[in-house]
């Protein structure tokens, strides 16, 4: 996704080779426009799917999840995280460990929002180890309903999460592909999205 | 706002006289047309403003931010609970305590997206003790920005919020305003949005 990559490119901050600060228009600071756009293109890759639950996890997630659910005009749920396990019967869990934050938390959902009939989308900001999207599939699956795919907004490449996910069997879609970066400079692989629109101006011509 | 009171009544689940799940359509699953709807609102409330940006705090309010941002063609921020890794350079912080949690926690902003030039509309879903939202608005005086108002959702009148951000010369507009409540039962007093959209009717006749 051009306006994305751009956004990044002028606005994104690499801390490290590892790193990259996007909180002036993602994920602190957000850029509604920008937000709304990424759920216009997500629903572009998955309209033939019979989505009918948009699935994220607090607090990044969320502005993603929203302008993707309105795309969709179906409702979206956010998993929350909690630390302490505190016995719910009512609820969807998963264990997620955080690299960056060297912890384990646990991820909810109320059994009373996601169920058999539900065809899912999972969004979230970033995929790089796959830990929390991992915790969201499980959650899916633990819920009986059948997981339509798996849409980040941005992808670090050199890192493990979607070999992870693609193990599991989920199809991933990420509208910016970071293939490397360092201070100072950053590549993008061509995303699936990019691949999606360009079939389509092939069908214009 | 009779919109959002009828989806009380009807999908809002009252635990005790004190506690009110809305967890089916406000804040775990999301009803993102009631969101967008609440947006809208909150612009009629404050178009007389120069609303610059929208701030709430992690993870609730971030979807009633992004649909008054968006009515107001304005980024919003959110702040963060606890001081994040990545979040690298100076911070606003002010200390709130939860009374639910029984736990005191760090709201952080970065200074870079809240400055003196800054005309802020501070949004939430609940606002009953206003501890977080005090939070924000001490906030909001520390950047040296102006605060325009505050917009909640749900408010529970019987709670000491609404009092201490008046105290603090802060304007309060609350969408569904409860003044008791308990398992079965609840009480709406009008909102200020319901008498404003009575002048608007008044002008129109």
């Amino acid at each position: 996704m051009k306006l994305l990559e751009d956004k990044i490119r002028a606005q994104g901050n690499i801390l490290s080779d590892k790193v990259l600060k996007v909180d002036s228009f993602l994920n602190h600071q957000v850029d509604t426009s920008l937000a709304l756009e990424i759920g216009k293109q997500f629903h572009r890759i998955f309209e033939h799917k019979k989505i009918t639950k948009v699935l994220t996890i607090e607090a990044s997630g969320i502005q993603f999840a929203m302008a993707t659910a309105m795309a969709f005009n179906v409702p979206f749920v956010y998993a929350k995280k909690k630390k302490a396990v505190t016995l719910q019967e009512s609820v969807y869990t998963a264990a997620v460990h955080s690299f960056t934050k060297q912890e384990t938390y646990q991820v909810c959902v109320s059994q009373a929002y996601l169920g058999p009939d539900d065809h899912v989308l999972i969004v979230d900001d970033f995929l790089a180890t796959g830990a929390a999207l991992i915790g969201l599939v499980d959650i899916v699956k633990e819920a009986g309903a059948t997981l339509e795919g798996v849409g980040c907004v941005i992808e670090k490449c050199f890192q493990e999460g979607r070999e992870l996910l693609e193990q599991k069997g989920v199809s991933v879609h990420s509208l910016a592909k970071i293939s490397a970066m360092a201070p100072g400079e950053i590549h993008f692989v061509p995303g699936d999205d990019e691949a999606l629109l360009q079939k389509e101006n092939d069908h214009a011509e």
